[in-house]
């Protein structure tokens, strides 16, 4: 090797070593704090509510307790707003409050296969850090547990190197609210109105979450109040056990040595979803072991072939009663509640399964009255009841509604593009484990499985706005023709007297006559339609029976 | 409150308090895998060598020496490879080499603000995470610091929950090797060949890094040797202060805290760049403190009076001299080495400034030889000499291109696309920062002042390439249509002769003497040509004498 010598000083493995160190998962999220969602100022502003409210709904959820929220953005200057957001929740006790809020990837969701909104425990901690590095101000949090105790408070800082709290106060306070916590964090934001903005994302969280009562008053100081449209709570969603098929070696070996089984054929039964004593002996004979070996024993290669296995076993697929969809009514009632329209439809498939996780989609339509008919049709998207407001063109919802044909069911697309019409879509799906494109949780990867099910879904609403476009609005389309046909029979008459000489008051006699018997069979047409009522659609005027 | 009893059973703070608990940041990316590159076999396969090879080169150019490394990729079963990188480094010492390989968020990088690969010490750890949970196999590590010193070897696995190593097998070993690391790890994947795989990162690896000598056996048993074309190490790259309107309020209190500076003035001089004595004094008075104010001591307001002087004051833009471009004649020449090409040509830009972050872009263009004429143009990126494969779309090096008039150099375009022609552009930044769309590194989001230092780099070229065409592409084109001519006198003279009565001898020697003419005069304007040297710009013939 060719070196010029004296322009190369090396440098000891020792020297570098000086420079070595461990970073702490907070600084690491400081530094990237875009990967969180605070790229910029706007989407800095929805984040920080949208991981609060995510949390307050969570919380609540997990206590078996009606939601209701309140959420105030104060504007202190142009830049700058100070976020409360308080709930009617369990409360958290005062040993955990520092790290909940104070060290991220602290949390009770991780690794669960359990369908939540908040899955890594980032969300508030990462609010907390985005407000520190903005303000410098510390966050604030109330927390009252039940009606008996007293409630606590603190105010604290993300100690960044340690990834740990660090109080700057604490104190005890009386009371009479009966339980619940409240934050308050001061930050460096931007306040947009519109698509993927706090407004939109607290409106969309209130038809994908029906039972939820929010009151919000924005940092322009108008209140709005999104009201409980259902007082049930949605299904508690169950945690499930690893599917065999979803569960990677790597995996496997460690809980191989981390189950309290102490047999092989106890450890199969018991630590997995799906393999009951018949299974797991095939499995375990195949892979040349022993139903008493200690799963603690194995060799590797003793492992890799259980594992063999494991995968080539006949195993059903896990169970799907642990998804807790929105379901067809209360989406469609959020829905009405929210957008006004003329005709609503809603479906809710059967629960499917993609890589081992269980996944369903639920999706709604609303079609008319104020949407704009010269746009693109809106589309809304949520994953386990949270809106997603950003990367609409990365998300498998969108290619699923882009290669639906919409042109057969009335409405215009050019290929490979959304549709134009005045049409809102929502489609929510319900997963233990959500494929996210990325941490912030913004898309949907593009699985085939779930492709296919929102495409299924999203056709079976179209063909419902098909029929209805069909029965409904063409024939409005038509007495609307009729009756401006109507304006102009005393003109038509005089200048059809003129020219053939005819009396103008047997014209118009005429011309009444023809008129009246095309509007009757229009009606009767228009009656025809109305019996055929399409299961889970309401058109305007049925809207009041249904919702009660 | 309408609750229906009964139904909803409330769990209690403490109930929940019990799930809580503290997830290590390796548990984290093992769940997430795709945010480190990991989403399939192919990607995971090139991410592992990636990884390791980026960690090389970091680690010789840290320690002053030219680096030389052997990657070899086994075939083991269709879906499962072994892979190996050794090196000629400094060696990691004993004690950190498990941190270095098992423990994630360790490494020398991090919040350096100096160029380099590497920056959070994730990459390593890492791969050995995928590998670990693909095969359920240890990392096999051997290490060597200095000739008279032993061979350290380490067998380990990373221990997810705690995000440690946890050491199998520990030796040490005599061997006449000088020094330097070698890192062996078994994982499931996908070779494949193209535009995105390992074979392809290597080449492009090694255009940007022409002090980089490399042999690679890849997993079809082939040997493919990439000559080092360059015995310069780059300039060794320095890291920078952070710059006053480069820091957020957060990081200035921390650093208050904890500088060592034990008065205001002295703070502000010395742990930033670009504050001298007069403007410290400045930024000081304006914010109403003193001079001699103990930076621990301010209150929360006095800090950020501090912050909005410092943002107000008049500071000059970072230093530059931290940067190590690849240099417009090293690429050039890596260029060559790796393409066929008939005309090369190469800029590197002054450096410049985004949000406080020094950058600086250099660009190369090869074209024509054995080039695709039919095809979209096809663009290499690097960043701080990694090439990156993925993203190509979202990438702003793709944006400064598609924006750039390529129908006035010569090439077609349709308007917001990239141009057509036998052309390869590589573009790289070189940055203490580079601000990547995500995790995975893939591509550099679209700041304006990044953009904009992309398309005048690639401009240049452009024009250059321009010249080229007109001058020789457009001659040459004649010359051929005289030759194809020439061939048809005789045919052609048989026909006038026949039509004419003329003697076909005499036709013949007409039409040579005309052909001879409009020869001479576009051989002397392709010898003008030649003359007007591009400054920078290599056609094929001159190649030799500058290469040497």
């Amino acid at each position: 090797m060719k070196e010029k010598k004296g322009e190369l000083q090396q440098k000891s493995a020792e020297e570098l070593a000086k420079e070595l160190r461990q970073v702490s998962v907070s600084a690491f999220f400081e530094r990237n704090r875009h990967l969180l969602g605070y790229d910029n100022p706007s989407k800095a502003l929805l984040t920080v509510v949208k991981e609060l409210v995510d949390n307050l709904i969570d919380a609540c959820e997990d206590a078996r307790i009606l939601p209701e929220g309140i959420v105030t953005i104060k504007t202190l200057t142009e830049t700058r707003f100070l976020i409360t957001v308080e709930d009617n929740g369990p409360g958290i006790v005062k040993e955990n409050l520092p790290s909940v809020f104070c060290s991220l990837l602290y949390g009770s969701k991780f690794g669960k296969n359990k369908q939540s909104r908040g899955l890594q425990g980032i969300g508030a901690s990462g609010a907390v850090l985005y407000s520190q590095l903005t303000t410098g101000k510390a966050v604030k949090v109330w927390s009252k547990t039940a009606k008996d105790k007293k409630m606590h408070f603190y105010e604290m800082f993300i100690d960044v190197h340690k990834n740990q709290a660090e109080v700057k106060k604490e104190e005890t306070l009386d009371t009479t609210k009966a339980h619940g916590v409240k934050v308050e964090l001061e930050i460096e934001a931007r306040y947009q109105k519109g698509k993927q903005g706090v407004d939109e994302y607290l409106r969309q969280t209130s038809i994908t979450n029906p039972h939820l009562q929010l009151s919000y008053v924005n940092p322009d100081n108008e209140k709005i109040i999104f009201k409980r449209a259902s007082n049930n709570l949605p299904k508690e969603p169950k945690a499930i056990k690893p599917h065999p098929h979803g569960t990677e070696l790597g995996v496997l070996m460690r809980m191989l040595k981390e189950t309290k089984s102490r047999n092989l054929q106890s450890f199969l039964t018991t630590d997995f979803c799906r393999i009951g004593g018949g299974t797991a002996k095939e499995i375990i004979t195949k892979a040349l072991l022993n139903i008493n070996d200690k799963p603690q024993n194995l060799m590797h290669d003793q492992v890799e072939k259980l594992y063999k296995s494991m995968q080539e076993a006949k195993v059903i697929a896990p169970p799907t009663d642990c998804l807790s969809p929105i379901g067809e009514n209360d989406f469609l009632k959020s829905v009405q509640t929210e957008i006004k329209a003329e005709f609503y439809t809603s479906i809710t498939r059967s629960p499917t399964v993609y890589r081992g996780y269980p996944f369903q989609i639920d999706c709604a339509l609303a079609y008319g009255g104020e949407l704009n008919p010269e746009e693109s049709i809106k589309v809304m998207r949520f994953a386990n009841r949270v809106p997603l407001l950003y990367q609409q063109s990365a998300c498998a919802t969108t290619e699923a509604i882009k290669e639906t044909n919409w042109r057969a069911y009335g409405l215009q697309q050019s290929s490979g593009n959304l549709p134009i019409g005045p049409v809102v879509l929502a489609v929510h799906i319900a997963s233990v484990w959500v494929p996210f494109t990325s941490e912030a949780k913004e898309a949907i990867a593009h699985y085939p499985e779930i492709v296919k099910e929102i495409k299924l879904a999203v056709q079976e609403c179209g063909r419902r706005l098909g029929v209805y476009i069909r029965k409904n609005v063409k024939a409005k389309e038509q007495r609307e023709k009729v009756s401006l046909f109507e304006k102009y029979i005393p003109e038509l008459a005089d200048a059809l007297s003129s020219l053939s000489g005819e009396k103008k008051s047997i014209i118009i006699e005429c011309l009444q006559k023809v008129l009246k018997k095309g509007l009757k069979d229009l009606l009767a047409e228009a009656k025809e339609s109305e019996k055929e009522e399409i299961k889970g659609s309401i058109a305007l005027g049925e809207k009041q029976q249904t919702l009660e």
